[in-house]
């Protein structure tokens, strides 16, 4: 545990109320302690520090005006709560943080009633905190509900439809942009480069050209926006999207300027209705390496607070499936131009950096916008392009519909590079991809694959891009086996399985990432390991004959079990009148809390000592 | 097939080449004849009627302006595109709209090529056609990409997601924004009268005087704002809000004058980059009676179009099981004052009227808007109160990661109602439930329920109201078996089935709408049949026993097969190592076209004739 003892202020707040009784003028103090006490315990713990060296002051100030947890703070996404974590009686066990039965990465209502909302996925937070206002005030209360997102989660559309309900009512919500693409002094010359970066934006410039060219052709209107190009400059003025969406805008104000942000929450909490404060913050401020350097310390190992760097991750001679997935994309474009490749947001997470450079006509980040991602790529498929949608497992459930309706009922061409799935470790089960196999097996048309190697993973990617049609890899966070990766891009045939083992009476049939455990466990017990490869179609064939020489069928995949892999594998077995035991191994039907993937697996039973164990057990 | 003699110019147009052979002057009264033709062909056949009537003109002009099918239109939805299926080929076919083997409801590419995309779903149409512009600029075309998107739609958070990328990029995209919510005449005083809606609208003068209030404590803020409220009135001026997505805003224009229409395409059609076209229309223009009554006349069974109502349906003493929704959630609303309803904007579609009438104050009609409309759910439940959100099947799709991650993964206590799960008939693939089980099933937490009849719908929503989780009923479109309801607020045991006729050898397990169909083909083969109630948890002690005393399980559900219910059934007699033959009787792994739902149950087998032939052949 860390001594208190140079944190004099911090270490007597337990308690938002314990903030509440400071006085104003030593609100400086302590968040300078904040700022400190933040560095410290993510240098030893690692985890997310921009965004939350970004929010201290406000964090200060959000506690210091609301009655929380009375009034309720919704953090949207939850990078940047770790200040808001050390606030709220969290301070001690801060170093404990997205480790097993630590703090959680992220808000979670289970573990603090300051936590009013659970988040990880983005964009959330104006409908939850909507949600509460409505509520509350229903019940007769009078509290305030304040969703804090930031300049990236508002691209999401469910952001959009929120504050366009919002703005439609009466309730109690206070939603703050903390918009921090951009830092911002406290002076008049600053806004109003920001105002000019706005008014000169090369958009602007050409609308107003090519207004006149079209509008010249409509008496009526040309008249009334020749009027009106007087009072452009009017026009053009912060917040006026907000204010047509029916928010009273305020801003922008400096987001750490925390006198500043006391007087205008502290007004802002005196008004009813839907307000929207806009204020400017910089990611990393106050400690240099990651103000300098935001993305890298955006999410970070443990550190050296004194340097000014990041420590180096050893060389690695095997690289991530991200790093799998980004190199093919980078050969298969250069091979066909037909390629295209699509990212909501997460370029770095993804592995499409290489790709954006040496492609960037054919690069599309869409921001954080799951749902246009997808079925942008279903219209890209129609013009004859091949586009590849690279998304974590967890973000696609939020384009469900769009795969649905878009993409598979049309039979298109879209190739799904679907990362970390599975359990994904420390962010815990918001970010888990444990669903997938489940929620893409039911649908028509869609080819599955999960590889069970790096070069697999590779030959895949290019069998799903050959493929006329819906097609998906599934790979899991991190590493693979560690397998040679020929550089040729060549296919795999569709549906066919490999046999990794030959063996007798026990057959196991694992998929994707449970293929080395299974395969160590199988080879102890002398059993038939196959590698299916293919989720949908399954090499039924095999199957087939597997069953009849074999007593038992053991299938191994990391999805839960209900309608996953292994239940495919029993629906089939029925459909054949095979009538033989098949035992299930897979995730649990509950959501899996955080740690490293390792623990998590082990604690599932998907290591070679899990699945070996529940083999034994039920052939005993 | 209706006569054409009546149609001088349109009999002559088999596609959109030969209205662009027409001189200006014939394009009036060949749209006088297309809606002549649409209010003909309609009344005989049935269909989406009001919105039609309303892009006459616009699908006129649009065909005339634009090298279809080289340029390509994106019909947001589709109700609106009957007149783009009339002048592209398919006049003669379309008495047979919606029909099974006919013409189908919405636009599709598998029946013309002047169906761009495939729609059925809201607010699609513009990231589809700007993934087409991107790519058919990359291979170095230039195309014309239109997205026709109405005021509704264009609520959607994806139709912002696509807007927000689109704004920021050089593509050929033009968005027509159609905006039937009110009528323009071409005149300047009724564009004011637009205008001034916006000037005088409350959250404009609130957002003046609150602002005040709070500036006044930040001088610098302040002073800009005094100076350039001077500019207000210049400030809220039409399209201000997509100018600031970036877009060349024109607009707005009456939709209904063509040669408006025409001049202003054309230009549009010369300049590049995203732009945005606002156009008022009428819903329901040019027939009187869907003029004074659009929302009657948005879809319509046959009727006679000299009479200025449409045919009252026979009443009939069995309700639908949107009725029984509609009725159990008043009557639930008098009893606990915590229930709230939400609707993403199905408010008739979903039996919400009555209740939007009596409570007021926690209805909830959110607009297009799924995502939002379950996590604002999670919100609410937050604070205490018992929402719950009526909801098509396939419209949950939209949300299924606010399902999982907001509502599932927290535990919250929202009840979900899912209307028109299974096959919805005339509305075809993109509207059928199809996946629920399957997508549902795989959640930890989740309660789902299917009631065989109208009184079990009943009881089975009361059932999910009261208990303190996420929980899920599922019922069908239409008519259920029409059975007496009992007035109580009952609730059912969790987990438990129901016996409905004891039999031998063969013991059927059927789910919600298929308990019906099942009870009668079990009856003729003297098999077991229960009606099986909870897809999750299922009556595992139920199912050990008939395991012992039967040699079959059937199971059968309208519900893909993988994954699903029946799936459910296989995974539990294997996690129990019970070995004994089960047939799974469900939807097939295929999109079902159109047609009545009588004739595509039939179709799937899932009739009582059909579900006793497989059991026969199974059992043969």
């Amino acid at each position: 545990m860390i001594s208190l003892k140079n944190y004099p202020l911090l270490q007597d707040i337990d308690s938002p109320a314990d903030l509440r009784r400071l006085p104003k003028e030593l609100l400086k103090p302590l968040a300078a302690e904040l700022r400190e006490f933040l560095t410290h315990t993510v240098s030893i713990s690692g985890g997310h520090f921009s965004a939350g060296l970004g929010t201290v002051e406000l964090t200060v100030a959000l506690h210091y005006v609301f009655d929380t947890p009375s009034d309720q703070l919704v953090w949207d996404v939850g990078h940047q709560a770790y200040p808001h974590k050390i606030l709220t009686g969290r301070k001690d066990r801060m170093t404990t943080i997205r480790t097993r039965d630590g703090i959680c990465a992220f808000p979670n209502r289970a573990e603090s009633e300051y936590d009013a909302f659970g988040v990880g996925h983005s964009s959330t937070s104006i409908s939850a905190a909507l949600g509460m206002a409505i509520a509350s005030r229903l019940k007769g209360e009078n509290k305030q509900m304040v969703a804090i997102i930031g300049d990236g989660s508002i691209t999401g559309g469910m952001a959009f439809e929120a504050m366009n309900h919002a703005g439609s009512l009466d309730a109690n919500l206070l939603v703050i942009l903390n918009d921090n693409d951009m830092s911002i002094s406290p002076n008049v010359g600053a806004m109003n480069n920001y105002l000019t970066k706005i008014l000169s934006s090369k958009l602007y410039s050409s609308m107003r050209e090519e207004s006149k060219k079209v509008l010249s052709s409509m008496p009526s209107v040309w008249e009334l926006a020749r009027k009106t190009e007087e009072h452009m400059k009017g026009m053009i003025v912060p917040g006026t999207l907000f204010e047509e969406l029916g928010f009273n805008y305020i801003g922008p104000i400096d987001g750490h300027d925390l006198d500043m942000l006391v007087s205008t929450l502290d007004n802002l909490k005196r008004i009813s209705g839907p307000r929207f404060l806009h204020i400017v913050t910089k990611k990393g401020k106050g400690y240099p390496p990651a103000e300098k350097d935001p993305l890298a310390y955006h999410g970070v190992p443990a550190f050296d607070p004194a340097k000014d760097c990041l420590p180096k991750s050893a060389p690695s001679p095997h690289p991530t499936y991200t790093q799998v997935f980004g190199s093919w994309l980078c050969d298969m474009a250069a091979q066909d131009s037909r390629l295209l490749g699509i990212t909501p947001a997460m370029r770095e997470g993804s592995g499409l950096v290489e790709f954006s450079q040496r492609f960037p006509e054919r690069y599309f980040d869409v921001a954080i916008a799951e749902q246009h991602a997808v079925t942008l790529a279903a219209g890209q498929a129609c013009q004859g392009a091949k586009p590849v949608v690279a998304i974590y497992s967890t973000f696609l459930q939020r384009a469900y519909d769009q795969l649905i309706h878009d993409v598979v009922l049309q039979n298109l061409d879209v190739l799904f590079a679907l990362d970390r799935a599975g359990l994904v470790g420390p962010d815990g089960p918001t970010h888990a991809g444990s669903f997938d196999y489940s929620y893409m097996r039911c649908l028509p048309n869609m080819l599955i694959m999960a590889p069970a190697d790096e070069n697999e993973c590779r030959q895949m990617l290019t069998t799903g891009f050959l493929h006329p049609g819906p097609a998906s890899v599934r790979y899991p966070r991190g590493k693979g086996p560690g397998v040679a990766i020929e550089p040729a891009l060549t296919g795999l045939p569709i549906g066919k399985a490999q046999i990794r083992h030959e063996g007798g009476r026990i057959a196991v049939l694992a998929f994707g990432s449970m293929v080395a455990p299974a395969e160590e466990a199988g080879k102890q017990l002398g059993a038939t390991v196959v590698n299916m490869r293919f989720v949908k179609p399954m090499d039924e064939s095999l199957i087939l004959e597997l069953a009849k020489s074999h007593d038992v069928l053991v299938t191994v995949e990391e999805n839960v079990i209900a309608g996953g892999a292994g239940s495919g594998v029993n629906d089939f077995l029925q459909a054949q009148r095979i009538l033989m035991p098949v035992l299930n191994i897979g995730l649990p039907d509950a959501f899996i809390e955080q740690g490293t993937r390792e623990e998590l697996l082990a604690l599932c039973g998907l290591d070679p000592a899990g699945i070996k164990a529940a083999i034994e057990q039920f052939c005993a």
